[in-house]
């Protein structure tokens, strides 16, 4: 059931330029330390990128664009018709992410895996649809096997096009996809719904409690889920949150760094992982949501986000704004002097 | 004793511009409230810069450097020549905040407010002296009235240069400088040294248990110091600590927004604020330090930073570091379409 190119192995990070970047963090103009997690960000970008002097000139934002049919169980604050609308936001250069991308000179591409009404061609879109928006979940398997397929292929071909960026990001835009990415974590970390289940783009506290219930009620239909993510995927899960799994098994396959954004990137990324437990130090975690589930998925993930400024926006824009932290962890490790160069006496 | 200018009233931000800012965030296409603490820090940045679109291209970071005699009673894990040595590595570019202030186009001056050794001439940096270094804060006063007035003033001065800038950043270099910020701290906020004093640059458990000590002993000497912070500032502070102080004062008499650093700029916030409580609007705190005295002053100051990256260098770099987060904020502000433009629809 499970494509062949996911189980191919994913790289290995290059430990002999860890030891490296290690030893010069140590040597430079500083206490040991005192850069605090910017030290560690450039030590883990040297054994990825194989570099002493890590960089991150160029980077690939790709954010996935998919309705779910369990909108229709009334589990989001917006209206299901906003998914395509603001997939033409992105692409006028409207939306947050497109904003940060500009800013951050990152490229950006918009990706179309399957929005309840296909918008047909759009400039700046690239059409890769696994079908008009998901099944219900809450009643029957969120797609098929087929539309798994071409959803993991989304994004594996996003990651093959971001073979020669320094990072690659991936963001997700689709009305119901916090349930959706709640469901997952549910399945695969065998949690209560209660605690995974949030207000997405602002449900009440009874709102919280209905989408709860829609996904208990959902993951009673299922057994044994726990032990297979890329199911989970196919039953509870969406199609750019399928996508975004592809990429960063992908990403870690061909060896780009990828940074991870906020609730439905790290859903896809607990997928990812618990498919194949090596991608984990090819992800670095940008930020933690204000969807009071996330902690728990990360906290799955081993993962401590850089950042924590209460964002809930997805489309990679937590991670965006994680990026000059680690462009800044970079500039340091590869230009402060040392203190031999500098003749500055160590403690 | 308190020179007068200091007690000049600090300037009103603008309310018409906060409401106007306020009111655009609401209309942009993104759930409300779902870009978090960028959304409030650009709207902060509107009512203290006065403009409907704020920006922060013009940064101006000013780093004080000068010596403490409390160093000789062995509360550093460094040596004192560190601080010339120091200060020397800022104007040439090998250090944290100068490879900062290059990668975000920043203006970086460098101002010895009193190392020990007077460096003589030193291209690319001020000599502003109030002495020789600080009198041992142990054993006396650590500075006179005097040497406070030259201290304060070099701040003003600083200030004054930042006059045009969209945001000043103040930093500090000065070995065993946290042990003079923690005794400001004890002493404004009657807090006992053990919650205040750190490892600072890397001392051990018995040399952090050595550092409280001396700090208790030192504040045994005087009575109703927390009523009097400019007096606190200049019977245990430091001289740069006491022109970050002035620096900031003078500030927002003039409007001009600050980023607050780490450690020994919350100490000189804390002195300003207290000597002035409608300075605080003017300050954005921007990390909390890996010093774990450090989130004792912040509660005081009624502050929570935007970053925690465990860093605890000083010298203005976690500032420096959150700059971009504020820029990628006012980029957002300025740049997303509405829900009208975009013909997206609300929730």
């Amino acid at each position: 059931m499970i494509p062949d190119w996911l189980t191919r192995p994913i790289k290995r990070p290059d430990d002999e330029m860890r030891a490296l970047a290690a030893g010069r963090q140590q040597q430079l103009t500083k206490p040991p330390g005192s850069l605090g997690r910017l030290e560690q960000a450039a030590i883990d970008l040297s054994a990825l990128q194989g570099r002493e002097r890590p960089s991150l000139e160029k980077v690939r934002i790709a954010v996935f664009a998919a309705d779910h049919g369990v909108a229709a169980s009334g589990v989001s604050a917006f209206p299901q018709e906003v998914t395509v609308q603001m997939v033409a936001n992105f692409a006028n250069g409207g939306a947050a992410i497109s904003v940060l991308a500009g800013s951050l000179g990152a490229t950006l591409e918009v990706i179309d895996v399957g929005t309840a009404v296909d918008p047909g061609e759009m400039p700046g879109v690239i059409s890769h649809r696994a079908g008009p928006g998901t099944a219900n979940l809450h009643q029957q398997d969120a797609m098929t096997a087929e539309q798994l397929d071409v959803a993991l292929n989304a994004g594996r071909a996003a990651a093959e096009r971001a073979r020669e960026a320094d990072l690659f990001i991936g963001g997700d835009m689709g009305i119901a996809n916090t349930t959706a990415s709640a469901a997952i974590g549910c399945a695969l970390l065998q949690t209560n719904p209660i605690i995974l289940a949030g207000p997405g783009t602002g449900l009440d506290k009874a709102g919280v409690s209905h989408k709860a219930d829609v996904i208990g009620q959902a993951l009673q239909r299922y057994e044994g889920l726990h032990d297979q993510p890329i199911e989970a995927l196919r039953c509870v899960g969406g199609f750019e949150i399928a996508a975004l799994a592809g990429a960063f098994l992908a990403c870690g396959q061909q060896g780009t760094p990828v940074l991870i954004d906020g609730y439905i990137a790290t859903a896809a990324a607990l997928v990812a992982v618990r498919q194949q437990p090596a991608l984990r130090e090819w992800l670095i975690f940008s930020h933690r949501s204000a969807e009071p589930g996330h902690s728990a998925m990360l906290q799955a993930l081993d993962a401590e986000p850089l950042l924590d400024l209460s964002m809930r926006l997805g489309e990679g824009s937590g991670a965006a704004t994680a990026v000059p932290l680690l462009r800044l962890a970079c500039d340091l490790h590869n230009g402060m002097a040392t203190f031999a160069d500098a003749g500055v006496s160590e403690g």
